[in-house]
């Protein structure tokens, strides 16, 4: 049970608070919207990547898993990708430009300052932009927010890859906010 | 200097990360607004020694000076208080419940897991209701992202606590996006 009581607790993880809390869900909602599907020169399946695995290392169990299933639902993989994100990538191909983005979203993740000078230079060596280093670093650092968000207030998450994969869909097909939008339609 | 080239080098902090991308600034803005600035039960200057504590812990110097100067603007103190919220408030007065939220707070920053029922049950015994307690969540929250944002990108901060002055009135006169609006004015 959630350390509040929120208006609708059948609703999992952040959609729960961002029921709760509209006017803060306002603007969290656009900022996933502008960092994971605005037009970007890293694809969305990267931008849920780089999301996902955060998450994972952050220990939250429902921003992975939901993340993790938004790359799925863009790269039209396989459900065994959530697993593989968790790993590392060891069967996703991926390009040396996202590995090199993941290390420095890796390194934001422990604290800015961790983020070296031999960082930013693997990641323009192997064809990083400005923009994606810029980009990169603030959806490292925004899901170091969404996480605590959603484990500070105790929020529930289903347990299961699977049941994450409507949700996926409806993130690849809808953008963020929709499984609100829907939630307030059935209320 | 900082790790990407911005378009407005003079610019310190988060400001110039601001200027850089306008996309993602407007949410980054609204939500610190929404936070920090918006009628609530928590004072302004509460809200700010949250962000402040919570940035300092976080070895974020830009953010801690800056927020803590804000709370010395909105509470009408001494400079000497910025080194006072370092020091966990020694010398200024404040409410049990106040400490109480920064005691959440500051397990937020270290881990959303972290939060326990009992620093909940602490929280509600000092009157802290349900919408305080997540407001002062995802403060803390938020703090991790934005001092992420800014040392990961390695910008620069002035080093005095007296060169902050001036940026606290500017917030608690005008809230978040000021400085941005005024060097937009000059470029």
């Amino acid at each position: 049970m959630a350390h509040i009581k929120l208006t609708n607790e059948q609703l999992p993880g952040i959609v729960g608070l961002l029921n709760y809390s509209p006017a803060t869900a306002k603007p969290l909602l656009e900022l996933a919207n502008v960092l994971l599907r605005e037009d970007n020169t890293l694809s969305r399946t990267e931008r849920e990547i780089i999301a996902a695995t955060v998450s994972y290392r952050n220990d939250c169990h429902f921003c992975h898993t939901s993340h993790a299933a938004a790359a799925v639902a863009y790269a039209g993989a396989d459900v065994r990708m959530i697993d593989d994100i968790k790993a590392g990538l060891v069967e996703t191909t991926v390009s040396p430009r996202l590995r090199a983005l993941l290390n420095i979203a890796l390194h934001v993740r422990e604290g800015g300052k961790t983020v070296t000078e031999e960082d930013i230079r693997l990641a323009r060596d192997n064809g990083a932009t400005d923009k994606e280093i810029h980009d990169t670093v603030l959806i490292a650092a925004a899901f170091c927010m969404y996480n605590r968000y959603v484990d500070g207030l105790a929020t529930w998450a289903p347990p299961n890859n699977e049941d994450y994969l409507e949700m996926g869909r409806n993130i690849a097909g809808h953008g963020y906010g929709y499984s609100l939008r829907q939630s307030a339609g059935n209320q």
